[in-house]
Parts: C-alpha cells; structure tokens; sequence
C-alpha cells in the first residue's frame, strides 16, 4: 500500500459530478449532450478548463506536439501511473463519453491528495486529442501519435472534413506544445469508461473488467448497375444494385449469428440513385462495419465477405467498387491489469464482467507500450454517441473509486516478471 | 374502307419528326430532355403549341374542366375515334413519352387531310393532363377524370408537390375549360406510345400490339427499430430495420422470379436512418412496386408479402407502419382493337409482339368506356424517363403509319356485338 494511509480514501462525488456538469456547459446541445469536436473553439474552452482544474491541483501540466495534455502529479518515483481519456466528443455527443476518464482521474488526485496518500509513483492524467474522429481521421490520433504509432508530421498535416489541417487548428487554438512523442512509456496505464453498449445493464452488473478492444474492418462498397423503368423491365433483364445491397446485409447478418462469440456485423448506411420507388437504381453504396476481439476470425469474416459480394455481383451481373476505410487488429489487455481491475470491483462487493469493447479507445493504444486494462461503467440501454446517453450518478462515483483503488494498486505493482521488483 | 381512296396515305415523317423537335425546345433540358411538369409554365407554352397546330389544321378545340384537350376533326358521323396521349413530363424527362401520341394523332389528321381521305367517324386527338403525377398525384389524373373514374372537385382540390391547388394552376395558365367531365365515351379509343421497356428491341420486334397494362400496387414500408452502436451492440439484442429493409427486398426478388411471367418487384427507394457506418439504424423506410397483369397474382403476392412483412419484423422486434401509394387493377385492352393493330403491323411486312404495358397510361383509363389498345415503339435498350430516352426516326414514323392504319380500321369497325351495325 502507498504511504499515509492502509484504506484508500473516497472520492468526493459531488465534486466529480459538479466538474461532469460544468465541462458539459461548453459546447452544450439540447437535450443534455455535447457537440466539442476536435480542435474547434468548444474543444480549447473545455482544454482550458480542465488545465486550469489541474493547476490548481498543482498538477504540472505539459502539452505535446499533436495537443495531448498530461496533467502529472509529481510524487513517488519512476515513471508514472496514468489514467485519461478524451474530451472531444461527436457532434451530437452525449457528457460522459471521454470526459468521465479524465476528470474522474482528477478527482483520483485531489482525493488523494486531500487525504494525504502519496503513491509511490507520479500519477499522471491525460486528455487525448481527436479520440473520436469525428472532424479529423483516424480516429484515436492523439494517443496514436503519442505511443508513436503515427508520425507526428502526419498527424499535423491530416486535413478535417471542414478543411483545416490539425496543425493549423492546434496552433490557433494554442495547444501546439512543446513535449515530443512518442512519449516515454507509462508504468502502466488504465481508462475509466462508459460502456456505451448494453451487455452490463442486461446482465446486470455494475462494472466491466474489459479484456481487450475489438478488432474493426470498415469499408464502403459501391455496386453499379442499370438504371430501369420498375413497370417494364423484367426480372430476367434486371442488373439490380439494391438487391445486390440487401443480400449483402443479409449475409452479413447470417454470418454473424453463424461466427457467434463476439463477432458483429452492420450494415449502417445505404444509399441508392436515384432513390425513387419506380426506378431500378442505378448504384447503390452500402458500409459494411465488421469487428471481431479474434484477428483470425476477422480475417476469415472479411475473406468470406469478399467472396460473397464478388460472387453475388457476378449473378446479377453488376460491378463493384470496393474501398477500405478503416482497419485495427485487435488488442489484448495485460491480464495482470484486468486483474486488478477485477480484483477492485469484487473489492466494492460487486461482481465483476470480463467483456471487451466494442468500441475504439485511447486505451488501446497505451496497451503498445505499458501493462494496460480499462473500467467500463453501464451506459443505461447501450446509447451513445447521442445526447440520451446516460449512466447513473451512483455509478459514475463508485467507477471513480475503482479507478482510485486500481490506480494505487498500479503504481504498487511491479510488472518487470524476473528484474527483481522494487528496490 | 373510308371515302376518298382505295389506300390509306402516308404519313409526312419530316412534318412529324419536326414537330416533335419544336415541342421538345419547350422545357428543354440537358441531354435532349425536357422538363414541363404538368400545369407549369413550360406546360402551357407546350399546351399552346399544340393547339396552336390543331386550329391551323381547322380542328376544333375544347378544353375540358380539368384541362384536357380534346381537338376534332368533325368529319363523319357518330363518336370519334379518338387517340391521344400527354405532353407533360418528369423532371428528367425524355422527347417521346406521351408526346410522340398526341403528335403522331395530329400527324394522322393531317395527312388524311392532305390526301382528302374522309374517315366515316370524327376524329379525335387529345392531350390528358398531367398523366406523369410527377407534380399532381394521382397521376393519369387528366383521363381518369374524363371516364367518371374521379370527381372534378377532387381532382381541382389536389395539391402539387410545390404546395399549389391543381385547379388553381389551371386557371393561372388558362387551362380551366368548359367542356364538362365524365364527357361522352368515345368510339374506340387508341394510343401510341414508346415502349418505355427493352422487350422489343431484345426481341428484334418493330412494334408492339400491347394487351393490357399491368395492375400497379404501391406501398411504403417504415420500420422502427432501436440505433445502437454497431461495436458495443451483442447481435442477440439487435432490432434493426436494415437487416429487415435487406430482409423483404430479397423476399420481392425471390417472389417475383417465383411466379414468373409478367410478375415484377421492386425496391427502388431505401432511406436509412441516421444512415451511418458505426450506428445500427434507428429507421428504414422503403418502397415495394408490386406489378402483374393478373389480378389474382398481384392479390397473391401482395398477400404473401404482408405475410413476411410481419414475420421478419416479429423475429427482429421491430415495428412496421404501412403506406398504400397506388393501387390499381390491371386492365385487359379490348381484344377486337388488339387485333386490329396486329393486323396492321402485319400489313407493314413485319411481325408483331403482343405484349403488357409495365408502365400506366391515359389508355387504360379509356380502356373503361370504350374498345382500346395501344401500339408500342421500340425503347432502345429500354432506357425512359431520361433525356437519353431514344426511338429510331424510323420507328416514330412508321409508328404513326401504323396509328393512321388503326384509326382508320376503327372507324369502319361496328363494335355493337349484335345492334345491327352502321345503318
């Protein structure tokens, strides 16, 4: 245990809720949510509020050269233990999505702090850059960037769908910094997260141990064919792209069912043209969003959907452009860190759920470079990436002490297996 | 035969390929279509044209209460022989749809005229309003009207896609006549009308003797189900429109090849909703064009589909809210009149193709109050409703011989089975 203290102290949740509450007045949207996408005024508001939180903590803040902001408490020795997440959010965004792994990190600090604990190592917070991808792609940049999985060059001059390069908006809204990347490696590295799906509500349980993070394969198929008059062409002659698209989705579905385990299949978006109820369309564009925790099983999924749409086109004769939008294997968290994760919840008299993520997180790139694991708290029936996302205030406080306990837990463990552990 | 001569003259191809120019630079659009929505101002300039040439051919003009046109060559005795079609267009509308029929009747008149053949019944050529529906829905609104199959003050009180009362863009382009609906049955009635369909080029026919048209069932199909995100959502708790949209269109695929014949299905609009890659979609809603020449058939499948239609939304939990759009039975020409353009097809020294129309026309609502049929052109490669729809010159002229040939036969034709004939 850390020194001060042998029970690790509580949170103060009203405190966390009153800085969830104010950081969801900027860039608030009706209905409860948040639109601050990446880099935009409403993105610095936010970042210049949580840095200012951090001062006054007396936290030292750094920013690095793609805008990530790491907020570290100095004490202990060695590198530090970091927890973080993002707080860009979609433009339609609901308040806990990101911004609940960063400012319950906070609150892990000045709880600690005020209770006079001092772990044995740095404690470190970080708010990520552009987590969502939902005005600069990919996705996950600023952690990607920051384990060094993409040049930071790259980064600087990926261009936002309103054409503005990440630099230039950096720059303007002065979070161009100085700390370089790759950053040096983490001790270790753990996220607290809404789940944004709904398998804990269902099941019921009130916290996940999450394994690992799903492999995703997107990508967008055109399929052309020939425009005709609905009334008077028959079947015999059609080169129909909508029912190319639907047997698609069809096949996607059965394959999932089929696959079972954690394989998803989603057909999320089709257009036709012309989109008119007596026309055989002339195209139809469809995203096919795949995702599997098993890279093997993704590869056999996407190969079998290949072949699938080759031959489907080829029976009703149409043509298909196909293009890869997006492509990560999947990552496997550090068991030791899962764990301690799980070892907290059960700590809280709860039960703990293994389960992975469906979705990206900034966590899944620190799991290249340190032991790494993440808390999923419920989202109430699985929405996200929406105003009506909700998880109980109960929930959010006790997630924030579990990432208190882990957090500790951390920095007391020594992850080299045969170097002789702490001196 | 008529009086006046022993062989039915020729059509002047050049007078008819001329006029079909001149109405096509009314609207004109890119491509070599036209755009004169029903009731616009395009639609006037093309109205008065035509009547223009029908005064300066001595025919008389009237206007009836919803805008029809009907022009008579008062020659002979009794009913008219009456052929006709539109002049309105879709938006990307073709040079021949509709217009090709009104001015091949007047191209007939005129040549009788010319030659000094004096049919022994009045003929007439009329042009029906806004038989496209693409601005007034229904659409063969004008025809339906003048066979008793609406009321006028319904027809007057419907309101166009732009928010303007029918009967009030009648008055505005002086259209609003006063020749009196359901007006007297014709005859027989007989339109021709390019093919809009692949049939007859495929086969290597010139010309088609249609028998019928096909009976029309249109339906929207909203479904509601529940947007999830496409990562974090497990497929057993899934409920999602765009399997079930991909779900029902394979069905219409799989029925329509199942009962053959002249059976067609369509999806031709799909619209999901919030339509993209990473949400399960909250809504889809979807178009089913349903079409037979048998109304025992297209009860049948229509009756098969509701069935499924339940099925698949019960197995995936989700809603279903159902929109008619059209309904209309199929209609079976007068056979006497079928046989009467096989014939002179024949005598044109080539072969006929008997066939169904896909597509609605002003004929088949005259097909309730008189003997009818239509004579079809060749579409090459089936292409309508574009200004790339296209009809060999050769075609279009010995399609308006083939008019002049029927027109004629019909007015020599007694139909009363057993009232003793022309006295």
């Amino acid at each position: 245990m850390s020194e001060g203290t042998a029970v690790a102290p509580r949170v103060d949740g009203d405190r966390l809720l009153g800085r969830l509450a104010e950081l969801a007045r900027l860039g608030a949207i009706d209905g409860g949510g948040c639109a601050r996408l990446a880099l935009t005024d409403a993105d610095r508001e936010g970042r210049d509020l949580v840095v200012t939180w951090m001062r006054d903590l007396g936290m030292r803040v750094d920013v690095d050269v793609v805008g990530n902001i790491i907020g570290t408490w100095d004490v202990g020795q060695g590198a530090p233990v970091m927890t973080g997440s993002h707080i860009d959010t979609v433009r339609t965004g609901g308040r806990y999505d990101g911004n609940l792994g960063v400012l319950a990190g906070l609150e892990v600090v000045e709880s600690l702090m005020t209770a006079g604990v001092r772990p044995r190592r740095p404690f470190a917070v970080a708010v990520f850059s552009n987590e969502e991808g939902a005005r600069f792609q990919p996705d996950m940049l600023g952690s990607l960037v920051y384990v060094g999985g993409l040049a930071v060059e790259d980064a600087l001059s990926t261009m936002s769908i309103d054409g503005c390069a990440y630099g230039d908006e950096l720059t303007r809204i002065g979070y161009a910094g100085n700390l370089p990347c790759p950053a040096p490696a983490p001790h270790a590295f753990v996220e607290l997260h809404i789940e944004q799906g709904p398998v804990l509500e269902r099941e019921g349980f009130r916290f996940g141990a999450v394994t690992g993070v799903q492999g995703i394969s997107w990508q967008e198929v055109r399929i052309d064919g020939q425009s005709n008059h609905a009334g008077t062409t028959p079947m015999d002659l059609r080169h129909d792209p909508a029912v190319v698209a639907a047997r698609i989705t069809v096949f996607l579905r059965e394959l999932a069912e089929r696959y079972g385990g954690h394989q998803v299949c989603t057909v999320g978006r089709v257009d036709l043209h012309p989109n008119l109820i007596n026309v055989v369309p002339k195209s139809a564009t469809l995203t096919l969003d795949v995702r599997n925790t098993d890279e093997a099983k993704l590869r056999s999924a996407e190969a079998e959907i290949d072949d699938f749409v080759r031959r489907v086109a080829a029976a009703e004769g149409v043509s298909i452009t196909r293009r890869v939008l997006a492509r990560f294997e999947p990552v496997d968290f550090d068991p030791r860190v899962v764990d301690i994760v799980a070892a907290a919840i059960e700590a809280k008299g709860t039960t703990h759920r293994r389960l992975p993520s469906g979705a990206g997180h900034d966590a899944q790139m620190l799991a290249r470079v340190c032991p790494t694991a993440m808390i999923f708290t419920p989202s109430h029936l699985g929405i996200s990436h929406n105003p009506a996302e909700h998880t109980d205030d109960a929930d959010l406080i006790d997630g924030a002490q579990i990432l208190l306990d882990v957090m500790l837990e951390l920095a007391d463990t020594d992850f080299e297996p045969a170097s002789g552990g702490r001196s």
